[in-house]
């Protein structure tokens, strides 16, 4: 069980924004660098993040991203659900009943892994990009 | 984020043991069989079962495997563990302070990784394998 490189990336692509203390954006190009991701697959996620309305850009030769909420509203959660779309752990609980699933729909399986899921979600939910920066 | 098959595998197999209400020990193909699990990927995992003191065995023709303990006294983490190892949600939480991680060993990616792995961690040994068959 390990947590996805896109949600790796993701990661350290927000961390560089918060840590950009000025108003000026961040260009893809110095991010991509700074933290060892690869630029396209980058520019990605940054559309990802976008969407979600996490990070918000601005165009032309000084063009690139900024933060749009401050750490404390942006959730762990939102950031790792951008980057990997729902949190599921197992995949049964993307399933619905009218799968093919062999067991049935609230066979004791799927009821502990809709319990774990439903732990982790209360985790990342309640740790802000505030609380990563201070290590809260 | 998803479990690893091998956690997976891990889950039904023992649950066809603890769902055994008699003293005989069942055979790991008819496990295999049930679970649409590969034999002899099957073996390898009881065989780490069998290590951690979850399981014991039963060698000849009637032979197979039962579970040593009560489903109170095994913990999901303990399942999980003898699936995949040590539950580390992030590789970063493998490397020694000698390694060649370009951050310093206890950056805020480390401690938010460490974390939530430690909530992971908390989830899974207070989870028996009890709570998971009366779906608690």
């Amino acid at each position: 069980m390990k947590i996805s490189i896109n949600a790796d990336y993701m990661l350290r692509a927000v961390y560089e924004l918060a840590m950009n203390k000025t108003d000026k954006p961040i260009p893809v190009s110095q991010i991509a660098r700074n933290q060892h991701i690869p630029h396209k697959f980058l520019e990605k996620l940054f559309s990802r993040l976008k969407e979600r309305e996490i990070v918000k850009s601005k165009k032309g030769k000084t063009g690139g991203y900024l933060l749009k909420k401050g750490p404390k509203n942006i959730t762990m959660y939102e950031i790792i659900q951008a980057a990997e779309g729902e949190v599921n752990i197992h995949s049964c609980l993307e399933r619905s009943k009218e799968s093919n699933c062999v067991s049935v729909d609230d066979c004791t399986f799927r009821i502990f892994w809709s319990k774990f899921n439903h732990n982790i979600n209360k985790f990342l939910k309640s740790y802000t990009l505030d609380d990563f920066l201070t290590g809260n």
